[in-house]
């Protein structure tokens, strides 16, 4: 089944103690779909200026990303600059010019419209509300969001959250929104407003979902070097929605299977800049990342009494 | 098969958000021995002034902790004295008063001399050493240590590292003893000098198990209430060097189980005060948290290609 994915195509420079890129590809809709289009056929929604260098979006084309609905918007494209310091914790914005996507009005184009699988990536959460208007009837709808948005849009975050099914969103981020510093607490409160399903990211501290009824949990991986962290969560949601797109299954089981997928695809993509690690791998170098995902965490479990 | 720990017999006060406890069982050797004596046999050395309010060390009597050598000093008892704030994450000291602990030189009774499992709780590492020189020939020596030991006793630490097979040490204390901000490799330059098997616990976020040719994780278990922090690491110790004793196996399989042993233990040390819950638990409620721990990490991993 495929998926849509609504966000921004922006260009990002990135500052690493290992190195820096220029005006690279950047931007929720992009790695999200960098790191999907390994699994299922992704639609892509956004805008760009008519200065993208459109070269960069043709490795996202060429497998098989649909760009038909970004639009291409008379002004200057999305851009990002940013710096990592030594641990890499946390970006430091050094610009944001938000260019044509400050009057960005995502419309679904018709043959859109009935897309099975929905990624409402990092914006506005009234625009997220307007997408949701022009979908009829996905499976499953999820959503991302972020610090600027719950403290400027509160009241259309609480009632998005009652429209979707799933909501990723990082440790910090679920704190701030639900004001629990318990993760466990955190959870159940955004799951209370709507959301089946919460997967509370923790970066290289792994990522948790949460349903009513159960827990599950996949660890970062143990890299021995990070690169570059810019759109880890992006790719992760890719793989996480991705995968539940190609097997169709909701099932908890198959969820926590999707949980795996993304952290493995957000365990690539910090290996180098942009989605250039992303978007280069083959599914053989996946399963066997999936698999070793699944020894970091093996053990024998006394039998139950 | 038995242990011995040598460590700090304390009395803490603490406070936390939550409450308060006033000279309540404190000290890596009481906490240890409050996790493994579940497990397996525990032999404490250590030391103690007159003023200790020995009626305290009765339950882990009643669990057939042997107290033969814990040396009682004239002096006062080693006290600490610290708050947590809202996070929970780090303690802040208000006082520490050494007393008999600040003369103390570990005298290890000739009949432990033999202990086939040696755990040297957080001490001066040429006390550590020391200790080293009074046992024969144990099947697993492992050692914790801290911050104000690899700033104050580096190059006994550096020594001491060549002669045990595991440590256990947190996160920030791995960086700083290694200067690698990379726990994989920060594991390595300790395994480089000496120990077969390193540990770095990661508090909430779980706990390494770092061999020559592997890696192994066990999460935070995702508690909705955490009431005190303190003993969390040495809980896991003797969680994890009780389950290994107990079970006589040093295979990579039951180095596992003891990891996740380990955490449950550490789990529910900090559901209350001091030693007040691992001290009385069952060991059904054990093996069901370890499953539970099963169950947090479980899926189904794709075939090998």
């Amino acid at each position: 089944m495929s998926v849509l994915v609504v966000g921004s195509v922006a260009l990002d420079s990135v500052e690493t103690p290992f190195g820096k890129a220029e005006e690279v590809l950047g931007g929720s809709a992009n790695m999200f779909a960098s790191a999907a289009c390994h699994f299922a056929p992704v639609h892509m929604v956004g805008v760009i200026g008519t200065d993208y260098p459109m070269e960069k979006l043709e490795p996202l084309k060429a497998k098989g990303v649909d760009m038909s609905g970004v639009e291409v918007a008379e002004g200057e494209s999305f851009r990002w600059r940013a710096r990592y310091r030594h641990d890499l914790n946390s970006a430091e914005t050094l610009e944001t010019r938000l260019g044509v996507f400050s009057h960005f009005r995502p419309k679904i184009p018709a043959a859109l419209a009935g897309s099975p699988f929905v990624f409402l990536g990092n914006i506005d959460p009234r625009l997220q509300l307007d997408v949701l208007k022009q979908v009829t009837n996905p499976r499953l709808v999820a959503c991302d969001t972020m610090n600027f948005w719950i403290e400027s849009r509160r009241p259309d975050l609480i009632e998005l959250l009652n429209h979707v099914d799933l909501i990723t969103i990082n440790d910090a981020e679920a704190r701030q929104l639900t004001e629990e510093s318990n993760l466990v607490r955190a959870a159940r409160w955004i799951m209370d407003r709507g959301p089946k399903h919460v997967v509370i990211k923790k970066g290289e501290h792994g990522a948790f979902l949460f349903t009513g009824t159960s827990v599950f949990f996949a660890p970062g991986y143990p890299l021995e070097s990070v690169f570059d962290p810019t759109g880890a969560g992006d790719s992760f949601a890719g793989g996480f929605i991705g995968w539940l797109a190609s097997t169709g299954d909701l099932s908890e089981e198959n969820m926590r299977r999707a949980v795996v997928y993304g952290s493995a695809m957000g365990s690539f993509a910090v290996e180098k800049f942009s989605n250039y690690r992303t978007i280069e791998l083959t599914r053989p170098e996946i399963e066997a990342r999936v698999r070793e995902f699944h020894r970091l965490v093996a053990f024998e479990a006394p039998l139950p009494a």
